[in-house]
């Protein structure tokens, strides 16, 4: 026999096909089983499309073949008119007799109310309490009300993000890059600092798959207005800018940057204003002052560090260069190598 | 039908049983085949016990039966009286056939002298010119006389030794200790800055395992005299401890322990002096300057680096810091994860 269990991970599988497309909606997928048979399964597409619920009953020739059978659903089936009507009703009206549910939906607008709404229609609802692996910063966001941060860097054996030169040092080889181009793909948002900003000049797209919703991003920066004319941020418009300044902006700006202005950026304030916006992850990628101060307030969830194959020396910039940390430790999730790069990353005890 | 490196290969296996055992000896193995059949296969056991070939020919029952034989031996016998008689005239004794090969040997002593006493004895010998992996220091000292230099430290995923504090911050987890115990036990030698001894006060010794000859425990420092009375070094004899000292030393030290005072102990110096004792390989295991210095004087060959799963923050003693260097290439070598801790194995272009 086919065990809950079983039957969830297909509900997973699907869910996973959405990766990197809903954007702040949570990845779920889900599978109908009748007599013990998979006689429909569907997923959430992209932001904006069909729940997995309604686009697995979308399989059938008609309700009819859903009466009484069991649906698993990686998520808790939402009860909330948002931009499709509630999933719970649907599945209610379908007729079924069993729902089997991955996970608890935290976000406050379901948060138990899908699953009372089967209850009160007779279905017998199963819940497994576990996310499958998925939607980390979703969930991360709706019990901690800030964003899901990860630090992302490039250093040199030494440990050293750039050579003591005015010139970005290239370290990571090809297949780190495109490692990394993949895992940008998976944030709401990246940011830099105004030094990262200005030496490298770094355009924080994702240049490898096409996204409907790719990543804001963000640059922590003194004046706004003193930045130079021709970065490359300035150049690409398919993804929004956020210029955090120090200073109120009296330059216009192209329609696809947007400056905040307060007298500091702290890190938690960073977080404060995604949070306000519903930006449930960020990726920082330097430079070594601001990951510094990001480790410094505890706000950092996860670690990717490649390690690219080379030494830059005594005189070299560090990772970290700034405000005194207590030391934390981490637990290694991953180890990839990529040719001669080592990727590692790293997660706080959950 | 069994080929020339298929033989070889189980030579480079009896090879390795001796692997820290052999000293400042090459690891060598040997098999006896006769009409296809390896009828004998030995190995140098030990620093001043048998040499390969004279093992392998002592598991016969008499030397008959090695008449026409062919011997696969990793490296080319040698040709001088050291320990033991030249092992070249011995197999010409046996009356052997023919002479595989693995790797000339580029001790001045031999080079190219055992198989000329071979061939004037009209044995066939074949030359396969491969190292097998093994005795990498033994060939480096040989071919560059200086030692083969690997720089061993454990650092945090933020690129820190130690946290900026008087006492030493502990990363490393047990699997990974054990493994740098083992990578020790590879060494002839181990050195240590002051700033390590007096801190970490480290007994440099391997603890996992009996080795007839443990490295040599190598301290630079400025005035030996000023050291501590109660440093660990001091109490276990088992290996010798030589300081290299900035100035003559008065003080009457324990038997293991030998002072070479010199104005300035570059590591130039450093490497000189062994290579004037013999020693083929040196582990340096900290401090950061010290790390700094031996990358700038471009004598390191290999990086043993074990990323322990911890960060220290932006105030913390970084992995080098010291004099400017220029960016060096490595090739990654080996990728080993041990438990939350990742060992990292780089080596120079060879």
């Amino acid at each position: 026999m086919i065990t809950d269990l079983e039957f969830m991970q297909l509900a997973w599988q699907q869910a996973r096909l959405g990766a990197n497309q809903t954007w702040t909606n949570p990845q779920v997928g889900a599978v109908l089983v009748q007599a013990g048979q998979v006689i429909a399964q569907g997923y959430h597409h992209r932001f904006g499309q069909a729940h997995a619920e309604v686009d697995t009953l979308a399989q059938l020739a008609n309700d009819q073949q859903a009466v009484g059978a069991t649906m698993y659903v990686t998520l808790e089936p939402c009860s909330h008119y948002g931009k499709t009507p509630p999933c719970a009703d649907r599945l209610v009206q379908a007729g079924l007799a069993r729902v089997v549910i991955g996970q608890h939906d935290p976000n406050p607008l379901v948060a138990g109310k899908g699953i009372a709404i089967l209850e009160k229609a007779g279905i017998a609802v199963t819940l497994l309490d576990d996310t499958g692996g998925i939607n980390r910063a979703y969930n991360f966001f709706y019990r901690h009300q800030r964003p899901y941060v990860t630090l992302k860097y490039a250093a040199s054996i030494d440990g050293k993000l750039n050579a003591n030169a005015p010139k970005r040092t290239r370290l990571s080889g090809h297949a780190a890059f495109l490692a990394s181009q993949a895992r940008r793909a998976e944030q709401q948002a990246i940011l830099v600092g105004e030094h990262t900003l200005v030496i490298d000049d770094p355009s924080l797209t994702v240049r490898t798959q096409a996204l409907a919703h790719p990543p804001v991003r963000i640059a922590l920066v003194r004046d706004a207005d003193a930045l130079p004319a021709e970065l490359r941020l300035w150049q690409d418009a398919s993804a929004s800018v956020w210029l955090l300044s120090n200073a109120a902006s009296t330059r216009a700006w192209p329609a696809h940057v947007q400056v905040f202005a307060a007298a500091e950026w702290t890190p938690q304030a960073v977080c404060a204003l995604m949070a306000k916006h519903g930006l449930q992850s960020l990726q920082v990628e330097g430079g070594s002052r601001i990951q510094a101060e990001f480790l410094v307030a505890g706000l950092v969830e996860q670690l990717l560090v490649d390690v690219a194959p080379i030494t830059l020396g005594g005189d070299a910039l560090p990772v970290a260069k700034g405000p005194a940390a207590a030391a934390v430790a981490w637990q290694l999730a991953a180890v990839e190598r990529l040719a001669d790069d080592v990727l590692l990353t790293y997660r706080r005890d959950e």
